[in-house]
């Protein structure tokens, strides 16, 4: 699971999954721009496990909307393992969700702050703590953009419902 | 322009048009969950004009993100044209973007709170004021999210960049 989004039945067993055991998540989305979102809606009835979240598409939404401290912003710029956990953090404390979901990178097709496109880092906060994952992915803007999608997922997948979840 | 998405070329124009002169917009989604983010960020350099927004599935979520008041859902339910406008107005406000659009209504298969699916309100919050308009759409769920993604933009433009803007 890394240069796939996941296919349709696996979105819905991951929203199965979170329904059945009673968990809920929330998204801080920068280059997929909402499709994180726009996929877990997909799911009829999704509504009993996501709850919302934001799109941080400008830096400074990353700040305004996202939590993101302007120190971290500056340090590290948006396309950051710190950004994508503050991300996380910041739209599971807001929202009240089990989890946050962050991804935050470069979807191209031109480099972002010396990043080339599909530099991404996704972030996860859940009740354990905070943690973020650098992903290097190929393709053209679609093709990163989707590839986020599937690896941040099914990275939640993971921790939420345990390795065998799909 | 009421029945389909519009093709890849006019979200492109769209985009290019708020560029050109130098408008943004923001976003607030319900039934949508992040579709209409997704599809204005799916032109390379959109982020001259997108700035980003809130999701805001759950009903809650539409006060504590969208700034909907408290009494506006209790009133009038969230698949209300008041409720469209305040969300509109609110992520506007939120991000300092020129436009707030804002979508809420029913993706269906099921009917919530007494509206059937493709019961869908548009709010569009800018420079002159807030409005709203009723779609009532058909199809399946996904049908309906996509007529609602076309629409919005759709309507958009229009108070935006003018009648021809396409």
């Amino acid at each position: 699971m890394s240069a796939m989004a996941p296919p349709e039945f696996t979105v819905e067993a991951l929203v199965a999954g979170l329904i059945a055991s009673g968990q809920t998540v929330a998204t801080a989305e920068s280059l997929t721009g909402g499709l994180i979102g726009a996929t877990l809606t997909e799911v009829p009835g999704a509504s009993a496990a996501y709850l919302g979240g934001v799109i941080v598409y400008q830096t400074e939404l990353k700040h305004r909307l996202g939590g993101v401290p302007v120190e971290v912003l500056e340090r590290d710029g948006p396309v950051a393992g710190s950004t994508a956990e503050s991300l996380a953090a910041g739209v599971r404390h807001t929202t009240g969700a089990t989890w946050g979901l962050a991804v935050t990178g470069v979807a191209g097709p031109t480099s972002q702050d010396g990043h080339p496109p599909g530099t991404v880092w996704v972030g996860v906060a859940g009740p354990s703590g905070v943690s973020s994952r650098l992903l290097g992915l190929s393709g053209d803007r679609s093709a990163i953009r989707v590839q986020t999608v599937g690896s941040a997922l099914a990275w939640l997948g993971e921790l939420a419902l345990g390795e065998d979840w799909s």
